[in-house]
């Protein structure tokens, strides 16, 4: 059946096929004999020269365009555009499939028009399973962002406490002072995150996505989740630290260290076969057993997802997922645990499952305690 | 008539109503009475904090999601959710008006449960007319963008010319080092930009989207384009200036000069009730006059677009566009010409529409020849 979007490359999928940044909207038509994106003049020669899959044809679309422009019609010039795409690279056919994010005014003309318009989603399966080249990626992703840890750890490490502040250099050591830190690092390093950047503590650090602000406070969690895409590749890295800068209590201790175990013992599990509902549940299990919360309170996230062109991405390891890990399925493995009196905990990796097993592509130490 | 969104920020609909970065898509309801936004866990608290809109309520979702398990019927969970929701918060109407954004696959789904969905585009068209808080995040996110303007003019200034390259403290310039420098000032502004960066020269720069890469060649255009948002607020800026390092030849320097005047001609004449199309065909009519080309070839672009959270947004500026300008619209106004053998110049600078005229929100010199 053929396959057609409409969206720019913010859209994973689209980028997923076009390979370079579009900013905005054209045309994917796959008629099932071949593949083509619908250009302009702005796009149209500097995607011919980037373009290395011979299978996608991009086709200069300014006559099109001007044919559109023609037709005695109350509708937008992209609803002609489809139709007369259609007319004549689309073999006639009349059922098409889209993706989920396809426009909806376009959805209805195309349907008015007598096309059958099918969702499919995910629109490309192929997606969740990385190739050799998207894996390396990845994992370019997460060496280019290591730094900013680095980076984070260093100033905390060099940073002195005083009166229940933390003090670098100087300047007094806030959520906004370490995220410039790291914006720093990563604009060196060629990834950019504009999804934000989270680096909370204490009471913050207990809401999962509480992007953090003002001081970070010594001897309470703090939890630095950083998720910037490449700017060459669009691949993403995720990654998640949590420190103490002080002493931590033995509350804050034991909840470190049961995350960090769960997440271990988790990896050493993940391997083809399982499902990402047995892994959640494992992990729930775990906190249970430790004296934990599972759901509402405590450990009250998925335990990870996949990661690629989208920061999250098919599969959620979620209590209800049924999806069957695979080899070349790259997804993170992030317990977390969160309480308001306590603050919260998480430690996240991304790992590819491999033939008998998963290789961590982090590889990053797991510091705790900064004195 | 109620409305419905269902994405995450990234969705500048969303993000315009939230006012705050959030990751996974989300329910966004004005039932035509109360607006709400249903977040789970991971959100809930923290868009509370930081909520200031009095009209918006955040409703945490997990009951909502737990009731939704249990409804037993063969689709998604969110497609469930949005059912129970607009059985507690619908007031019993069926018509819902949504974006074209819409995910297609649950405007299916309600429809197959008697509910009219209507696209609405533009969704907000009050987004149109920026506020005076808005007007002054754009000319925020344009001050934090000059300083990569700086940092590429000083570049260039400091730069030599050797056996026909440029070299930079003993390294040759290219765009990928140009884009770099780029890239670390904003870091420190603020500014990220995922869509990337254009700087561009000779034949590249002759295609008005290339982002360009390898050597910048002296004595030729080189265009850079710069388009980022602010981390903090979502606003973009959009900022383009042409440049040539070292000797422009006659050809080139009529081509800049009439840019530049088409540009400062446009601005002059933009006030409330003039139409877009009417400022194309002026742009247009002037280069044509000038002895160059429009549409296919030469000015191959629109004249502008609009603003704000998306990098292009309404009003275009484009030949058919019938739209009358407001006071308040936020447009980039950037002429540019385009020819293989002569390589490309455009000038771009943002103005917001006021009572009488317009006002120059990027108010930055336009520097061409760099010795």
């Amino acid at each position: 059946m053929p396959k057609l979007i409409y969206s720019n490359t913010k859209d994973s999928d689209m980028r997923y096929i076009a390979r370079a940044n579009i900013t905005d909207p054209f045309f994917f038509l796959d008629n099932d004999s071949e593949q083509y994106v619908f250009l302009d003049l702005r796009e149209h020669a500097y995607f011919q020269e980037k373009n290395n899959n011979p299978e996608l044809k991009a086709i200069l679309v300014n006559d099109l365009y001007e044919k559109a422009k023609q037709l005695d019609e109350k509708t937008s010039l992209r609803n002609k555009l489809a139709l007369l795409i259609f007319d004549e690279y689309g073999l006639s056919q009349k059922c098409i499939e889209v993706p989920a994010s396809f426009p909806l005014d376009l959805a209805d003309y195309l349907r008015s028009k007598g096309f059958e318009l099918k969702v499919k989603a995910p629109f490309f399966p192929e997606r969740l399973i990385k190739s050799t080249e998207e894996i390396e990626q990845i994992k370019d992703s997460l060496a280019k962002t290591k730094p900013a840890f680095e980076r984070i750890e260093q100033v905390l490490a060099d940073a002195i406490i005083m009166q229940n502040q933390i003090f670098y250099k100087g300047r007094l050591v806030t959520s906004e002072l370490l995220k410039q830190e790291v914006q720093e690092v990563l604009s060196k390093t060629g990834m950019a995150n504009l999804d934000g950047i989270i680096i909370s503590s204490a009471g913050q650090a207990a809401i999962p996505h509480h992007p953090g602000g003002g001081p970070i406070l010594p001897n309470e969690t703090i939890v630095a989740d950083i998720f910037p895409a490449s700017l060459q590749t669009g691949y993403h890295a995720d990654m998640t630290r949590t420190y103490v800068k002080g002493e931590a209590s033995e509350a804050i201790t034991k909840m470190y260290f049961t995350v960090a175990k769960v997440q271990e013992k988790i990896i050493n599990l993940i391997k083809p076969g399982i499902t990402a509902g047995e892994l959640y549940k494992i992990a729930c299990d775990e906190f249970i057993k430790a004296g934990y919360d599972c759901d509402n309170r405590g450990f009250t996230h998925a335990l990870g997802h996949g990661i690629g062109l989208d920061v999250h991405e098919a599969p959620i390891l979620g209590a209800i997922s049924q999806h069957m890990l695979e080899p070349g399925n790259v997804i993170t493995i992030e317990p977390g645990l969160y309480y308001p009196e306590l603050g919260g905990v998480r430690i996240e990796d991304v790992v590819v499952v491999t033939a008998n097993g998963c290789k961590d592509l982090t590889d990053y130490r797991q510091l705790f305690i900064i004195k």
